[in-house]
Order: structure tokens, then sequence, then C-alpha cells
């Protein structure tokens, strides 16, 4: 894994990947400043424009054109500031040519280094391209930089990305429900929050965390591990109306039956008979209205849940700084095929400092949440489940706000002088 | 409308009314604080549990049992703390029984002064208090505390409530479509936030906060006060796709066709055959879908939009805070049937003072979005409208957090011993 430095420095390549979080830009400002501090091994670093896509088209952006200030104001905006991309590449066999055009735009820019900032499927694609770059005679230092609100990568404690959609989620439960409580006697008995998360229940899981004393709300969380059933779904939400006055239950996107069918796809269609999807929370207020009558109320917080910057976790702020940083470390002291991980080392103080692994560990991998997390009625967390999540969402780091809103970066976005004339066409 | 102050102390009820809001609980704090500074005139304080159904059930919450910590903690505690109900009193005729029951209760806990927060349905219910009475021979003080996330309100220039709410549509609205610009170019092309607002449309105004520059998202805003036409919208969605890559909507749920027919109302029905309501959002993305092809993606943000304490307007806070303590000088110093209203000064630099308005000027009156604040095309803002608007999103005044969460207050909700042997029915 290991090799002796470059000997001259050679150019650095750097591209965010896949669906964005509150804090994807504090990784690309954690690799900006440490390849500033690396002059010796690394020259220019590039990004590439909305991802891959950009290698692939040969649209990078420079980014040493960028304002200093700008590059600073990185850590405290969301989403993808230097675009990215959906685009999955399939194995070598299938997509030989994309990963060969991808090579060939490395060496027209004498790119040494490529940092890719995405989730599993971003970590095989980099793993290919290392392993490829060998086999051609173009060597590569390929590094994955974790980033995912899902949590689901394998081997890494958590994922940067994760802490503030948790943060969000669990705030977002706790002012909703004050909410519903407080107009129950007459209004609203049920409150449905339906989160991301299609096949592991990370962030229905901090929901959990609104609740601090036995019977606070929410009353019941949905997750993609545990399969819905609707009757003992409907007898605990009646049960807890009853009881409680009111009932809060957060879903996941990923919610299924024993069969593995989502409830999502299972039931509204629009007048004209559409199929009408991402609809996990309407399908159980429908479910609820028609079963027990309760007046409801629900909420779809999708993109706002993993573009609230203003609400991020200062864990995971500082731990998407760092993942980025500490990948041009492991670049520069001769590593490939790798990426940083979190690594926990107490969870009470939190303690947590950044290891490394293969990406071969985690290509194509994913972690659920397991069972031992989840109460065994299937509808709550443990207190093993709270000790693991409660730190990841700890702590405040507002952005700057000017009139109202906060005052997130814009890069110039200055692109990279062509050096390639065929076009390739995606 | 002056009238000699009362000569004994006599005691002071508070009740909640309608939607909560991310502050109304900081007007709550402001009439708690005042009543405190006013011993000469008022005695003990109560509050209605769930709001004027507690006090038609004899069901009031005795204030000064509660910790001052606590009290202190409402003005950054979201939601009703004492509850509030969605409970419209008719007119004297239609409801008299339910209108004397409430002076009963009066007269058995020596109730001189009446403080009722809410829109503009209680301050319709506080006026008639006030005059049913005088008729009875039982004078009560009857002042109304204006609350609202509509911002509907006639006379006072805004509404405690609004601006938080306000601020959290733009805020959402410039996270959500820096999500959006970032996936674009592979990913979803369109998104949609459906915002509250059934009759007028101030918080999907809100939503052009979120623009600093021309050209900025929202690219369009739709209002109720605008009629929805099918095609001139589908035009100008697909035109915003082409220009700019990605097209933001914030919709107001009160969206309407030339017939007044709601949008929500139109479409969806479930796999049953059922109507599924609420879901203007759901109704755009299809329409777009399936005549554009374009991906989309939606959120309702509901609840979460008008609970959000942890991002409230510091002037917001403040303002509800100043109505709160307004209320009970106005009672004190000889006023009834008046409510306290903001009165803007000046809009750069934004100043405000608190004057007072009779309750049966706004009692029953909304107040909709002016067409000189809607541009032209009616899908934007104007400068007057963002002038009116900006000042009421300014400042942050955040909770305190405590592992990962806001701390929000609970009272102890120490009943009042009941006096009254027959039992109300509601």
């Amino acid at each position: 894994m290991s090799r002796s430095p470059a000997l001259r420095p050679r150019n650095a390549l750097y591209a965010q990947s896949g669906g964005v979080t509150a804090v994807i830009n504090a990784s690309a400002h954690g690799v900006i400043d440490a390849c500033r501090r690396h002059r010796r091994h690394i020259g220019r670093l590039y990004a590439g424009r909305d991802g891959i896509v950009g290698v692939l088209t040969e649209d990078l952006i420079d980014v040493g054109r960028e304002d200093p200030a700008t590059i600073r104001a990185l850590s405290a905006t969301p989403s993808g500031a230097f675009g990215s991309a959906r685009y999955k590449l399939r194995d070598l066999e299938r997509d030989r040519a994309k990963y060969e055009r991808l090579l060939e735009v490395f060496r027209a820019h004498d790119i040494g280094y490529f940092f890719y900032n995405g989730g599993n499927d971003s970590m095989d694609t980099a793993l290919k391209l290392s392993q490829l770059g060998e086999q051609m005679g173009y060597p590569v230092t390929c590094i994955g930089v974790p980033k995912t609100v899902d949590n689901d990568l394998p081997v890494t404690d958590c994922c940067p990305g994760f802490g503030s959609v948790a943060k969000y989620v669990a705030v977002s439960t706790l002012e909703a429900s004050l909410d519903v409580a407080s107009m129950a006697r007459t209004s609203t008995r049920v409150f449905i929050l339906e989160v991301m998360g299609r096949h592991a229940g990370w962030i229905a899981a901090a929901g959990g965390l609104a609740a601090r004393r036995a019977g606070d709300p929410p009353h019941l969380i949905l997750f993609p591990e545990i399969p819905f059933e609707r009757e003992t779904f409907l007898a605990r939400v009646r049960d807890t109306v009853q009881t409680q006055g009111y009932c809060v239950i957060v879903a996941s996107e990923g919610t299924r039956d024993a069969e593995g069918r989502f409830l999502s796809d299972m039931g509204t269609r629009d007048a004209f008979g559409h199929v009408q999807l991402g609809g996990v929370a309407p399908a159980l207020a429908t479910m609820i209205k028609d079963s027990l009558g309760y007046k409801y109320h629900w909420a779809l917080a999708d993109y706002l849940q993993r573009a609230a910057r203003h609400l991020a976790s200062k864990v995971d702020v500082r731990q998407a700084y760092a993942v980025g940083r500490a990948a041009v470390e492991l670049a520069v002291s001769g590593h490939n095929a790798v990426l940083p991980v979190i690594v926990r080392q107490s969870a009470r103080p939190y303690r947590w400092a950044v290891g490394s692994a293969p990406l071969s560990a985690v290509a194509n991998r994913e972690k659920m949440v397991p069972r031992s997390y989840i109460t065994a009625d299937g509808f709550g967390i443990t207190a093993a489940c709270r000790r693991y999540l409660e730190p990841l969402i700890e702590g405040e780091i507002p952005p700057r706000y000017e009139r109202g809103i906060p005052v997130y970066a814009r890069l110039r976005g200055v692109r990279v002088r062509r050096r390639i004339k065929e076009p390739f066409v995606i």
C-alpha cells in the first residue's frame, strides 16, 4: 500500500459525488488547506465541475483562482459548491472507455492525486481507477473522502454528513412534537415526519434523540430494518393517542413490509391513475385516518434535512474537515487506494480520531442499523443506540447571517484551459 | 374606551388560541412579566389549559406556581406551552351558553383581566366577551395579544409568529436551492417547497428573500392571490430549466385556479380512491413530470416551519414579547377591547413601536398580499415587498442547546382548585 513519495510536485484533482450534504464542502475545505501545506508534493489543485462528469468532459475548476475568503467560507456552506453528480461507473468491462477517458484527462493535466468525495459507489470508482492507472502505466494516487447522510458506510464509526442530518431530524421532531402536543386536545392527534434513508434506518433512528425522558415523543419510529405490520402499527398508534393524547411518528422513506414492498410504492395515485412516488407519510396518514379516524398532519423534509447547514452538528463539521485534510496527508505520505475513516476512541466523553482503511473494505457495502440498537418492539431506539448517536449531533457552529439569512460561499469556478481536442459525450 | 383603573387587585387570565407559533410563548412571557410588575392591579395570573377549552372546563393553570427559570425560558420555547385550541365561538345568539359559562368561570375566580393570544377569530371572541360582560354586570377587561404565522391580521404592520416562519422559509429555500443547483446536471431539475398560508401568500412571499441577486432562486413563487394557470406555469418552469439548469418553486398551500379551486383538492387519490389532501407540491410535481419529464423533488415543511424556534427571527421574538407586555400595560391603564399592534416607524433602518387598536378593527378580517408586492408576471416579489419583509426576519436568537438539541421549557401546570360544581362538556 505504501510507496515512496513523488519526487516532483504533481497536480491534484478533487471531485464531489452523489447526494450532497450540509458538510461536504467542509471536506473540500480540508482537502484545499492540506494541498496548500504540501507544495513539495502537490502543484495545482483542480476540481471536477459537477463531479466526475466534469472530469469526463474536461470541465475542471481551477481552485487556486478562488478567493481565500471564499475557501474559508466553504466549511459554513451546504451542498456541493463544486457541483456533484449521480453518475455511477459500472465495472471495468462495461465502462472501460470511461475509465480510460478519466485517465486521459488525468494525464493531460498531470494529475497525480485524485480525491473522490462520496459514498460507497464512489469508493469503488476510485479503487478501479487506481488499479487501471497502474495497469496502463499511469499510476495515480486515488484517495476516498467519505460522505453520506445515510451513515451506511462500513468500517468508519460514522460518516460525515450524517451527524448534521441527524441533528436536523432530532430538532425538527422535538419542535413539531411540542406543536402537536399543544394542539392535540381539539385538533391534530397524529403527526408523521418522513425522513431519508431508503436502505438503512440511521436517520430515522436519530429522531429518537428528540426524547429526553421515557414517554417523550417520538412515540414510534419506523425503520427499513423492521418489517412493517399494519395491524401492529395501528394498534400502537391508537394506544399512544389514548394514553398520551397524541402520537408522533418518525418514518423512514424505506419503510417496507415483510415482502420487501416499500410503503411509498403501494398507495397513492393521482387523478389520472399515475403512481405518486415518495410518500410513506401520506400512505401512513391515510391508513390512520381510515382505520382510526384521527386528524393528522405530516411533513416531508426532503432536501431541507440534508442541506440544513444552519443547524449543522459541530462534531460533523469538524469530522468532515478532518477527513478532507487526512485524505491529502495519506496521499503525500505514500498511501494509495485508501480512505480516512472516523475511529471512536470513547463514547462518554466522546473522543475520536482519524484512521484509514482500504477502499476495497467499503466499496459497494452497506451498514444497517443493528438489531441491538432497536427496541424489542421494533418501534424505538435502545440506550446503546442513543450512546452511539448522541455525540454525533453535539455542538452548534452556525454560519454567518446577513439580513436574516446565512451567507453561503459562491465560487468563481474559473475553468482550466482544455488540453484534449476530442469531446466526450456523457 | 378608557375607564378608571380598578381599585383593588383582581386576577388575570391568559389563554393561547389557534395554530401555535415559534414565538407565542414569548408573548406569554411578556404577559407574565408585566403582570408581576402591576401587583396593585393584578393579583394572581392563571392560564387556560389548552386555551379557551381550559377556561370553559375550569381547567386553569396557576402560573404563579411555575419556576421563574421556566418562565424565563418561555421566550426560547416554541408552540403553546399552556396548550392551545382550535375552538371557535360563534356569535352571541348561537353560542350564548358558552360565553355565559366563560363569564361564570371569570366570576368564580375573580378574573378582572382576560388576555387572549390569537388571530382574528380570537379577537372577535375577546370583543364579544367584553361586550357581554358589560351587559351582564360583570365587566371584564378583555385585551387581545396578536399571533398568527399567516401575517393576515389587518391594522398591525406585521404579526408576531410570522417573522420566524418567514425566516425558516427563506433559509430553507436558500439551502434546498443550493442542493438542487449542485445536483441538477445529472439528477433533480425541479424542486418544490410547499408552505403554509391557505388564504394569504405572506409565507410564500418570504421564500423570495432567499434570493440575493437577480436570477437567484426561488425562480417561481405561487401565491393564493394570483390565479394559477397551468400552461403559463409549465412554460415558465421549462424556460427556467433551459436557462438556469434547474428550477426552484415555492408554492403556497392555498394556490388555486381562476375558479377558486385549490390545487391540493384537484388531484391525488390513494389506491382505494380516497382523495389525498394537502398536496400542492405533489400535484405540481406530477404535472411537471407528465408534461416536461423533469426529475423532481418536493418538500412539505408543515409544522416544522411554524415550530422552528431554533431558527426564530430576533425581531419576531422581541415583538412577540413586547405585545404580551403591552397588553397588560393597556389593561392596567384602563383600556378595554383593544389589542397592541406593531407600528413601523421606518423600514431602513428598521424601527418599530407598539401601538394599539380596537379589537373591532381586526376581528374576522384578513390582510392579503397587495398586488404591488407581487411582480407583474405573478411569480415573484417586488422591491417594495422585500423592503417590507426583510426587517421581519432580521437577527438570530438561538435557544440553549444541551446534548445536541435545544432545551425547551416544560411547565409544571399546577391546576387551580375548581370552584364550580357543574361540569361543562365541550
